[in-house]
């Protein structure tokens, strides 16, 4: 075998398991979408079948031979370029992974969280964490055994939280959440004691679905998202999925009316962004739709927050928000955006204000962390729960439907993911401050309507290079420094304090 | 190998190939739903990957073999009872199609319609036959090829009808359709002199898309179509995707208002019921689906036509119909009955009235067969197109978009197809004659809003059985006869005569 080879067929082999993970994708899409019920068993089958070809071809006897002849070459001056080289670091580590990990270890993990999503569905509807606690018992071992399998040498949940934000370690995330709580805490008690009386009933207004549709659209598309890259569409949990290279369903739930349907829109509308901007060589060696795991969560939460919850952005959307919904029309600007932007300490993460959302996953980091540090058990993560939110919120959810089982996550195997959504918060502060240092302008723009720059930044600085960098690697090149607390302290601090 | 193993080992690769379809078909629909333009190009190349292992799967030496071993021993008494039989006979059938058509031919096949419908879709935009041209001429040359690859001995023509509808030939077609047209035309004549004057404008009236969607929904649910095993969507162009055995996607366009909406819904809700009420017998030899061509088409047009343009339907939903919408308030029943049930001879096919609908179908068929008869040049089609209409019509489409262009089947590759839906119709007058001996109280029932024997008789006659029958059986097999015209021109006669 020579490189030139060697390196053809391996990114032959990519590609035909992108197309397999794009049908893959576009079944996950349809899972929560248009399939009818009665439909499932067969989907199920037929996405089994489809894995398994995508794990033949990684772990058959061409992957493994293209793996000991490319593994021991990575860092010898033989690619083209550096995309190329990533994308055969990517192919290797994936046979690795793969040959480790055995494929019925993976099958009942995909098994068990496929019946765990449609019990929780009914589990949260009973509001009875019992319900549920055999799918979580059995998802956090197989997690374990998983990870195991992965890196015999270290801890679990290192190995758990290195899946999703490569580059970063528990130790690492404890000190920026440490630091974050800090700062954080008494911040939001002040803001919270202040903005007590402050009525947020002037959100809540009735409007048809059709009115919210098209005033969520409008926001988004002014903004810059493209519909010729991606489609929207509605669900019971707002996701944004990404299918192909330029193709992205990004989804809302309008149960909760115009405003929050448009947030959630710009949130997915910000993974969506990141995920259909790579650039050419990232399209050409495989390396599309972004950083997974925090780096993703500081994009979209940017878009959310950072731009969508400005002064700014309301400025520019609310004579329009008030032109489309009758209800607004005799609201004053100022009482719209206090109602907005008001810090309440509440159960849920979905509903919280952007001031204590980040301590939300941190309590379920820690509740993981706990687990895996052989400190606790499954069975007990209600009470845990319970306890814990009184520590950092001061009071206790009423039931399970508003506590532990709020969430999707561990129960669609999302074991040490949480994390990422808070180091997204800070990933998102670190880049703003890189933002205003290089175009101060920015939220005059914005106030304008002109979101073309705060796009351009982004994408010429984070969405363009796809997965070509781990989240470590990408913070420090794109803000000169590595991840801090700090500047997401002082982005809140400005705004709330 | 022994006959045990080898039905086995071809009812796996049956099984595996189903589940790559099913991947097939959700990308299929999802083509016309959320995929984002610019996704096209990646979804083109997953798809052809696809199709490449599908075709492997069936051309591959294992399958080769376990045809040779198979293919003398298909009469024999071998087999676990008549399903298996069918199945079996249909790998067989499937790998010597395969074998002997090059899968280039079938690429270039699926290049150019997909391609060429999205050339359609601005040709008719521009109502330009010039555009669509070049696709067109293509089309017909590779369908006439692939005919001349399956069954060389046979006229082009005849082979492309047979592969929609086995079991019917060309000359036997014929012989109906001149029957038919006999019995028609006059009767067309006079019901649309008399109509003429009807005012049809009460069909015509506003109303937001939800409450179409709803009332929609209301009717074909109350019909009996189960969203356990099927779900309702919005496109361009009103179609039913089977999908998998129990999951169907119906769709309709809501640009014509809830009535046509409405009729649509029936109409692909006919095709949805026929597919997913497959037998366990069907769904186990994978048979499920129903008989593709004039069966299909009979079932869904004798839920829009048979059973959902009676009097008897709407006197039981119009009452709902006048509930829901203000505008039919203070209109009488016979008023929108007689505007419902106008006859109006038209330009396209899809606005036709239920008289003169079956003579669009022959039209295209007239012209195919010229083309293969070697009497016609695609070129000359748009110019032929508007001299047969104006002798089957007495009047010429005004443009290419309201004539040669309306369809979309010849572009997608469609050409043999048309026969189908006016032998839909005849099969439809020979089922419904069948099911008034046996329960003369139909229409009284569906006045009562009692779908169920309706639909039962056609469940237990018909959709179970799957694809386990050709069209020809299965039209002698419910009726007790070879297909004839007379029963359906004695259903229109008793309807508009």
């Amino acid at each position: 075998m020579d490189m030139q080879t060697a390196k053809e067929r391996a990114l032959r082999i990519r590609e035909e398991q992108a197309y397999i993970r794009h049908a893959m994708g576009l079944m996950g899409w349809d899972l929560w979408g248009a399939l009818p019920p009665e439909g499932r068993p067969f989907r199920a089958k037929a996405s089994a079948y489809l894995a398994s070809i995508n794990h033949e071809k990684i772990t058959g006897r061409e992957a493994l031979e293209l793996r000991d002849y490319l593994k021991p070459r990575l860092d010898e001056d033989v690619f083209e370029n550096e995309y190329e080289r990533a994308a055969i670091r990517e192919f290797v580590k994936t046979v690795d992974e793969q040959t480790i990990l055995p494929f019925e270890l993976q099958n009942e993990l995909r098994e068990v969280t496929q019946t765990g999503q449609m019990v929780w569905r009914e589990a949260l509807k009973a509001k009875d964490f019992q319900m549920q606690l055999p799918y979580m018992q059995k998802l956090f071992e197989l997690e374990k055994k998983v990870a195991e399998c992965k890196k015999p040498d270290q801890p679990v949940f290192n190995t758990l939280c290195e899946g999703v934000d490569e580059g970063m370690d528990v130790e690492q995330i404890e000190r920026l959440f440490t630091e974050l709580r800090e700062g954080l805490v008494p911040l939001l008690q002040r803001a919270a004691e202040r903005d007590r009386d402050v009525d947020e009933s002037v959100l809540h207004f009735e409007a048809s679905k059709p009115q919210m549709q098209e005033f969520g659209r409008f926001v988004v598309e002014t903004v810059g998202f493209d519909f010729n890259k991606g489609s929207m569409g509605e669900v019971l949990h707002p996701m944004c999925y990404g299918i192909g290279p330029k193709d992205v369903r990004i989804t809302t739930n309008y149960s909760r009316g115009a405003i929050d349907a448009t947030m959630s829109l710009m949130h997915e509308g910000g993974h969506g962004m990141y995920n259909y901007s790579s650039n050419e060589q990232a399209l050409k060696y495989g390396l599309w739709g972004g950083i997974s795991g925090s780096m993703h969560e500081s994009q979209s939460r940017y878009m959310e927050n950072i731009v969508g919850r400005s002064r700014e952005f309301w400025s520019f959307f609310y004579p329009e928000a008030q032109k489309r919904f009758d209800a607004l029309k005799n609201v004053p600007f100022e009482t719209f955006y206090r109602a907005f932007t008001r810090v309440k300490i509440g159960v849920k993460r979905l509903d919280a204000d952007e001031l204590s959302y980040s301590l939300h996953p941190i309590l379920r980091f820690e509740i993981e962390k706990a687990y895996f540090d052989g400190k606790i058990q499954v069975k007990d993560f209600e009470e845990i729960w319970n306890e814990k939110h009184r520590e950092f919120f001061g009071m206790v959810p009423k039931d399970a439907a508003e506590g532990i089982l709020q969430d999707i996550h561990w129960t669609s195997g999302h074991i040490g993911y949480f994390q990422s959504y808070t180091l997204g918060n800070l990933i998102g502060g670190q880049v703003l401050e890189k933002q205003l240092e290089e175009n101060p302008q920015m939220y005059e723009q914005i106030a304008r309507g002109e979101f073309a720059p705060t796009l351009e930044f982004l994408r010429e600085n984070i969405w363009q290079y796809g997965r070509l960098y781990t989240t470590g690697e990408m913070v420090e090149k794109v803000s000169g420094k590595p991840l801090s607390a700090a500047p997401f302290l002082k982005y809140l601090q400005k705004k709330f304090g």
